[in-house]
């Protein structure tokens, strides 16, 4: 492990009063810095250099088994979801402290990809190692170049976030989402379980998100607003169905690391089994809801959260005004197609949580109990 | 559908103050009631009469995906790990909610099984729909006999748990638990992944698992003097690794449901990855620590929870005096193999959610917003 011996007060915020506002705004830029040289101009063909070696055995994999602890398992879960829907390879997504100390079901045949911005996570080392020893091809998905992961792995992709401060991981979350649909998408292609079209149409929408998460940075502004409104709040729930589960997930982690309110993410469906009786006028819900194949059954979820009173703020797509009446407050996203969703998604989500905590005078960058990497087990 | 028309006035609660704390301890015998005819008396043989003709089709799976919502949910984990273990098959755990409305994959060689006590779970029936669809196997594991579920499966097995009334379920978590063992131990016999040793050992495990049960009861004076202590609690964190990872998940599931605290369950390896930013003093940490192989990352969880003052009640092993020092509150379960532990474990929390339920004064049986049994999407 090569210490940087960085001083957090050395390194430059860029006129923004913390490390981790600078790191969301930057996320545009570190989108735009992972897809270069990735993403083709003209969509037809998504290039990952580093695994250009190891695709057959992606091709040939009877089951991908994904890695990651805290904001890396949220990336990963929705890796799965984009995997099995485009690539149609069988996923399964563990906690790495989980699968190590268990006896995994792994074979030569079986593909397992480590996620870690560190590349020191404890953990998922730890993973990795036994992933090897059963003979598995081991990838990994890290944002420090030369890092323990990228030295031990077969073979991998760089997120290009550039240095992450902030202990709460945003920019570096959407740049793991962005290798994962890279990966799922030129997996389905090589599998032919995708056509030409629907290929270059999602190579197209994700060459779209950076300029769709700066008009997203523009409700700044509002979401500050909004989070005045519910600084006071203990608990919140956050929810979201399919790609946008895992958002909900982080959206939840991210309240949870820097204000240390008890925030929660579910999947909406599951809301009925249990959560919807935390339900009252005390509780936030914030529900991730734009318009896509999921969208009646997310309306019908914040029905059931009004019927009980519960306060909802809802992330939906712009010009949405169906749920404006319906809600209590409204963050609006550009459209885009629902597996590059998650890309966008998330910031209004991080943005809350910022404000929150600074309403908070809570220390943002250095959350209480929290470690950047965590390199012990 | 049939409506058997009961009102829950009509049934008998047995002495008891509440049909939860009936069906708590009425555990011991439920888990008779699910192992008799089935665990033979030498612990030579388990014996499921309705999986027969399909036990060839699960050892040739290539993938079980077993399929839940809310407490189902938490027992299909339970069944993945034992599964993995002991049968070395792969097993994937989806939410009904979300499996139905994503494009999964599912062949001929797999084999799904859905979990639901009434039988009449809509999201598990459109998941079971579309499971058949796609041409897989599906077994059933349900209490109700007639239900959807039992007539629109392939094959499955009866939870023989008797009528649950409580809206939080108990006795139909730990007989789905035992029958989700009985199915992995047996598969593991039939595949030759288990050595007859451990097989044998591991069915006499099972088959003390209700003379254990009727010990735990015995400390719910203990434990209800411990929920006085905590009842104002309007948060707890509930940690857990391995098999115990879902009994916390369930645990909390309980306390959330009937006492409308914000109870949240984790792999108790993932604390550091963002919870542990939670834990001040006011913050209860329900830690399941028996001695098994996990011990010692376990009692590391304590350790770092106490040094941020955190309370911490540990469910232990009898005879661990080790960890009373350490720890704000104990309850001691009888000694068991892991692999049965999950069985015992989760009743003293399902009676320390009770009695802080009751003395908050809530409606323990039916708790406000939730149905026994979510028969609409």
């Amino acid at each position: 492990i090569s210490n940087l011996d960085l001083e957090i007060g050395a390194l430059d915020k860029g006129g923004f009063e913390h490390f981790m506002l600078k790191e969301i705004y930057e996320q545009p830029l570190t989108l735009e810095e992972t897809f270069r040289g990735r993403l083709r101009n003209d969509h037809s063909e998504i290039v990952l250099g580093g695994l250009l070696d190891v695709f057959p055995k992606l091709e040939q994999a009877g089951r991908i088994i994904i890695i990651g602890c805290g904001t890396s398992w949220h990336a990963a879960l929705i890796g799965e979801y984009l995997i099995e829907e485009y690539a149609q390879t069988p996923v399964e997504v563990e906690y790495a402290s989980e699968f190590r100390y268990r006896n995994p079901v792994i074979g030569e045949k079986d593909v397992v990809i480590l996620i870690s911005q560190s590349g020191e996570t404890a953990d998922t080392l730890a993973a990795l190692r036994l992933a090897k020893e059963k003979g598995a091809t081991v990838l990994g998905i890290c944002n420090v170049a030369g890092s323990s992961l990228a030295r031990e792995t077969d073979a991998g992709v760089y997120t290009h976030a550039g240095v992450e401060v902030g202990v709460a991981s945003t920019k570096a979350f959407t740049a793991q989402v962005a290798v994962l649909t890279m990966i799922a998408l030129q997996l389905a292609k090589r599998k032919e379980t995708i056509d030409a079209e629907t290929y270059r149409m999602l190579v197209k929408e994700l060459s779209e998100t950076p300029a769709k998460g700066r008009l997203i940075l523009e409700s700044n502004k509002k979401i500050a607003a909004i989070a005045e409104k519910y600084k006071e709040a203990v608990n919140a729930l956050y929810l979201g169905r399919g790609y946008l589960f895992p958002v909900a997930l982080e959206g939840a982690l991210k309240l949870k690391e820097i204000s240390y309110v008890h925030a929660e993410g579910y999947a909406a469906g599951e809301m009925k089994h249990g959560p919807i009786a935390l339900i009252d006028d005390n509780l936030p819900v914030i529900v991730v809801a734009p318009q896509d194949a999921y969208y009646e059954k997310v309306v019908s979820n914040i029905q059931e959260v009004k019927a009980r009173k519960g306060n909802v703020i809802a992330v939906v797509t712009e010009g949405d005004t169906g749920l404006h009446e319906m809600v209590n407050d409204v963050i609006e996203i550009p459209r885009s197609h629902l597996a590059v969703a998650p890309l966008l998604a998330v910031i209004p989500l991080q943005l809350l949580a910022y404000h929150i905590a600074v309403l908070k005078g809570c220390d943002v960058d250095r959350p209480r109990n929290l470690a950047k990497s965590v390199t012990v087990e």
